[in-house]
C-alpha cells in the first residue's frame, strides 16, 4: 500500500543505530531488536525467585517497570527475570543480579549481560483455553510445562492455570500429557534394568513408615527399588526425614544410580534431585489454597515413578477417620484412576486400600519411627507395621511376577525372619553414607519426656493421627530428630486409670512445654463411652 | 488429661524468655508470640511490591524462607511484606526495607521494626468457597477486598479468586458487594451537591474523544461533572493522555474538589487519585490473561462512578467490527446489567449502544485528537465527533432532568454554537493549570509526516481502529504527544487512485520508520470490492 510522500525519511539499517534508538525509545517490544547491554553487578540477596535490578531512569526509558518480567542473555544462556528498580544501587549501563540469577547465568561481576523484552508466551493462550472449559492437546500441555520451567509464566498465570484445572477438571488424556510433560521437565534415572519396582502412599497416617521396611525386603528379594521420598510438610516426619536419622538422603542422580546398581535399593529425598522438576513448581502454586485437582495429583505421583523408570508400582491408599480419605468409593475411584493412568504411562500398578483410621507403629517422629523400623526388621517391633509392610512388599513382588500369586506376603515375612531384609537395610544405610552397624539404643531419642496417663479406665476408641502430628511438631519434630511421641496403647486396647498411654519426647525443655500446651488444647486419644446415659 | 511424669519441666512465663525462645526456635507460628525486633536499614530499591530483607541465618532460625510473607509492625502501623534473604547486606538484628516499605511504614534508618508471622487470612476460605462454585456473601466479599488492600493475599491467591469469578460467574448480589467494597477501598469525592453527572465509554474505538466535549457542555449547562479518565493501555491515546496536552491531569482529590466546585467540570487522570483503589490492584491481576468476568468489569466501572458520588451516568457501548463488542444482543445485556447494578448502587444510568465499526473524528493520538476536540467546540471539526458528543451530552441532561425529553441534543448543540462550551472548556483548562488561550495551530503536532495514498480508486469499506492504534503507537503515541494519524477519508467515501487517505505524524525519524514498517505489515483501510468474480 501507499507510496512515499515528498518528506521521504531515510531508511535506518545498521543494527547499532537500532540499538541506540532502542536505548532512547525502548521500542524493542514493538520491533524485537537485539536488546540492551549492561554490566553485571552481583548482590547476594536470595529473593526466592529470579530477580535482577536496573537503574530506575534507564528502566523507564526502556519501558521496564517494577515487577516487569524480561529476559537476560549471557552467551547462549537465556533467563527470564523479574525487574526491581533502584536509583543508586546500580547506575545506567549496569544490572544488579540477585543470588539466584547470578547462579543460573554463572555471571561474574562486570560481565556484559543482554537485557531483552519478554515475548508473550504461547502458553498463555492455552491457559485461556483451559479457563474457557476446553481440554488441552498433548502439545499444548507440553508448552505450558516448558514455559513454566523456563520461568516464562508469572505466578498469576500459573495460579489461573491450576485454578482452571481445579474447576474445569482434568481428563485422562490431559492427565497423561501432564504426567509426561512433568517427567520431561526434569532428570530421569536410567538403570537400564527391568523390572524396577516402586511404592507410594497417599499419606495422612502417623507413624506409617512402611517404605523403610518394604525397600529392604524388595531389594533382598533381588528386585531394583530406587525409592525417592518426601520430607514432612504438615506431619511429624516424612520418610526422607526418618531415613536421614540413619544415613544422608540428599543424594544426587549419579550417586543414586551407583547405590542402586550395587544394593538394588535406596531411600533418598526426591527434592534433592531434579526428578519431575515441574511438579515441585506446581505444588508451590497449589499449596496456598490447597488446590489439588485429581488429575494433577495423579500426574504428580505417577510422574515421579515414571522418572525413575518404574515398571511395577504398588500404591497404598489409607482410608478412615483422620486419614486423607474417609470414603471407600472415593478411594476405589482413585485406585482405578491410578491403575488406568499408570497403564497409559507404561507402568503396571496395584492400588491397595488400607485401614488408616489409626496410627501405624508406636513411634511418631524421625528417631522414634527409626526405632520401630529397626525393631521390625529385627523380627520384633509393632505388629501392625510389620503386617502392613509385608503385605505391601508381598503384593509388589506378586505384581512384578517375582512371587507366585498369594505367596508374596509369606516370602516377605521369610526375608524378615531370616534377617536378609535387615542385612540389606544395613547395606543400603552404609552405601548411602550412614553407619551400617547402628544399634537401636544408639538412636538419638529426646531426653525430655512427658507421660500422659489415662484419666479413667476404659477401651481406647480412636487415636487421631492429625492431632498426634501437631503435638509431635510442637515437641520439635521433624527438625529435632529425637522429638516425637510413643504410643503405648492403640485403638481397641483396654486401659486402667493412671496407666501411661503415651509419652512425648523432646530435645528441649522449651519445646516439651509447647507440646504440653498443645496437649492441653487437643486430645489425641478418645476412650469409648460405655454408659451413654444413666436413667433413674 | 494426664498428670506430670517425674521429669517435671518448669513452666515458662516471662514474655522476654518466650521471645528468646522464639528467636532460637521460631515457634511464633505455632504459639503466636509477640515477634522479633530488628533495626531498620533503608535500601532505595523499588521492587514493585512490599519487600523487606532479612539476614539469611536469622530468617531460617525463625522459619522465614525466601518469598515468605510476614508482617512488619512500627508503632500501630502494620504492613504485610514479602521477605528476601541476604548473607551480608543486613546483619542479624537488622531488617532491610525496600523503597515501598520504607514509605508505607514511614520508617527511618535505625528504627526498631517488629517482625511477625502472618496469620492465615480468613479470605482464603472465601476464595476457596468461590472456587468451589458457591456464591459469596456481602461480608465475605468485603473481607477479600480488605485483605487485598492490606496486602494479605498473594498473587497466587488473587489470581485464583479472579479465575474463580471468571469461570463460576459473578451474580448481581456479588457484583454489588464487589462494587461497594471497591468504593470503600479508596477515597471518595464528596462535593455535597446533587445531581452529579458522569459518563463512561467501554472503549475500543480510535479517536473517540467525546469526553472532552461532553464535559464542557454539561458544565456549561450548569451541572457538576467531575470526570476521571484513564490513560491508554493498548490504544493510541486515553482521554487522560489527550487532556494532558492542554493541562495537567495528575490532580489530587482536594484540588479536584476545588476545581469542580469552581467550574463544575474537570477532566483528570483517575490513577492519580486514590479512587476505587482495589480496582487498580484487581486490574493488574486480570490483565495478563485478560480475564474480564462481566461482574468484575461492571463493578470496576460503576465503583469509579460511585466513588465520585455520581447520581446520573450515561454509558457508551460501541459495537461493530473492530470495537470491543460486535453483537447487538451482547451489548443489550451489558446495557441492562449496567442499569440494574447501577440502580442497586443508587445511580440512575442510561446506556447507549453506538456504532463503533469505524473511528470517530479524524485525529488519532493525543495532540491530533485535541485538534479535533477544539475544532468541534469552535463549531467546526469532524461531524461524527460533534454529533456523538452532543447526543451523549443531551441524553445525560435528559437523564438528570436538566433537559425536556427529546430536547437534550438540541440544547447541547446550542451550547456549542453559542461557544459557551468552548468558554467553559478553556475555563477548565485554566483551573487545571493549563493555558486557557491555547490556539489550535499551537498544538505540538509531530514534524515527520508520511502520507498514505490510495493504490486504486474505489469506495472505503472499513477503517480498522485496532490497526490504526498499532500504527499510531509505532509512530510514538501516546508517549510522544505529537505522534499519531490523521484520517482524510472515512468509511463510505469514494477515493481516486493516488489520493491521500491518511497521514502518519511522528516526532522522530526513527519512529516514523517504525510506523512505516507497521503500515507495511498491517492494512488499516479496506476498499470495497465491486467485481467479486468475473465469469466468461
Amino acid at each position: 500500500m501507499g507510496n512515499r510522500s515528498k518528506l521521504k525519511p531515510k531508511k535506518i539499517s545498521k543494527k547499532e543505530e537500532m540499538t541506540d534508538n532502542h536505548k532512547k525509545n525502548g521500542y524493542s517490544k514493538l520491533l524485537g531488536i537485539k536488546g540492551l547491554s549492561a554490566k553485571a553487578k552481583i548482590f547476594d540477596i536470595l529473593a526466592g525467585g529470579k530477580i535482577a535490578f536496573l537503574n530506575t531512569q534507564e528502566a523507564m526509558e526502556n519501558d521496564i517497570y517494577p515487577a516487569y518480567r524480561g529476559v537476560l542473555k549471557k552467551g547462549n544462556k537465556e533467563l527470564v527475570v523479574m525487574f526491581d528498580l533502584t536509583e543508586n544501587l546500580v547506575k545506567k549501563g549496569e544490572i544488579g543480579l540477585f543470588a539466584e540469577v547470578e547462579k543460573e547465568l554463572k555471571a561474574k561481576e562486570g560481565e556484559q549481560i543482554i537485557i531483552k523484552h519478554l515475548e508473550r508466551p504461547a502458553s498463555i493462550d492455552y491457559i485461556r483455553k483451559k479457563l474457557d472449559g476446553k481440554f488441552l492437546e498433548d502439545k499444548e500441555m507440553n508448552v505450558i510445562i516448558k514455559d513454566l520451567m523456563d520461568n516464562r509464566l508469572s505466578q498469576v498465570e500459573l495460579a489461573a492455570f491450576v485454578s482452571a484445572m481445579y474447576i474445569r477438571g482434568v481428563n485422562y488424556e490431559e492427565t497423561v500429557s501432564l504426567a509426561n510433560s512433568i517427567v520431561n521437565s526434569g532428570d530421569t534415572l536410567n538403570l537400564h534394568k527391568k523390572p524396577i519396582l516402586d511404592k507410594h502412599c497417599v499419606g495422612g497416617v502417623a507413624g506409617n513408615r512402611t517404605t523403610m521396611i518394604v525397600v529392604p525386603i524388595i531389594a533382598a528379594a533381588g528386585c531394583y527399588i530406587p525409592k525417592s521420598s518426601s520430607r514432612a510438610i504438615t506431619s511429624a516426619a516424612g520418610t526422607a526425614d526418618t531415613m536421614e536419622v540413619l544415613a544422608p538422603v540428599d543424594i544426587q542422580m549419579d550417586e543414586l544410580k551407583r547405590i542402586v546398581l550395587k544394593t538394588k535399593g535406596a531411600i533418598v529425598w526426591g527434592g534433592g534431585m531434579n526428578l519431575a522438576a515441574a511438579d515441585d513448581k506446581l505444588i508451590k502454586i497449589r499449596h496456598p489454597l490447597s488446590l489439588d485437582p485429581k488429575g494433577v495429583v495423579l500426574a504428580s505421583v505417577l510422574s515421579k515413578k515414571k522418572a525413575v523408570n518404574a515398571t511395577h508400582v504398588i500404591i497404598d491408599i489409607p482410608i478412615g477417620r483422620g486419614a486423607k480419605f474417609q470414603d471407600m468409593d472415593v478411594a476405589k475411584d482413585l485406585a482405578n484412576d491410578f491403575i488406568n493412568i499408570g497403564k497409559k504411562l507404561g507402568m503396571k500398578i496395584e492400588a491397595v486400600i488400607t485401614d488408616g483410621s489409626d496410627p501405624i507403629g508406636n513411634g511418631i517422629g524421625p528417631a522414634l519411627e527409626c526405632k520401630d523400623v529397626l525393631e521390625v526388621l529385627e523380627g520384633k517391633g509393632p505388629y501392625d507395621l510389620r503386617e502392613k509392610s509385608c503385605a505391601l512388599a508381598g503384593g509388589l513382588l506378586e505384581l512384578a511376577g517375582k512371587a507366585p500369586k498369594g505367596r508374596g506376603m509369606a516370602i516377605a515375612e521369610d526375608l524378615i525372619n531370616n534377617e536378609k531384609a535387615l542385612k540389606k537395610f544395613r547395606e543400603i544405610i552404609g552405601e548411602q553414607g550412614g553407619n551400617p552397624r547402628i544399634k537401636i539404643d544408639e538412636l538419638p531419642i529426646g531426653e525430655y519426656i512427658y507421660q500422659v496417663k489415662a484419666e479413667k479406665s476404659g477401651r481406647i476408641g480412636h487415636v487421631d493421627s492429625k492431632i498426634l502430628s501437631k503435638i509431635a511438631r510442637a515437641a520439635g519434630s521433624p527438625k529435632d530428630i529425637g522429638a516425637g511421641i510413643v504410643l503405648h496403647r492403640e485403638a481397641g486396647d483396654k486401659v486402667r486409670k493412671g496407666e501411661v498411654i503415651l509419652s512425648v519426647y523432646s530435645e528441649s525443655e522449651t519445646k516439651i512445654e509447647f507440646a504440653i500446651k498443645a496437649l492441653e488444647a487437643l486430645n489425641p486419644i478418645e476412650l469409648e463411652q460405655y454408659l451413654l446415659k444413666s436413667v433413674r
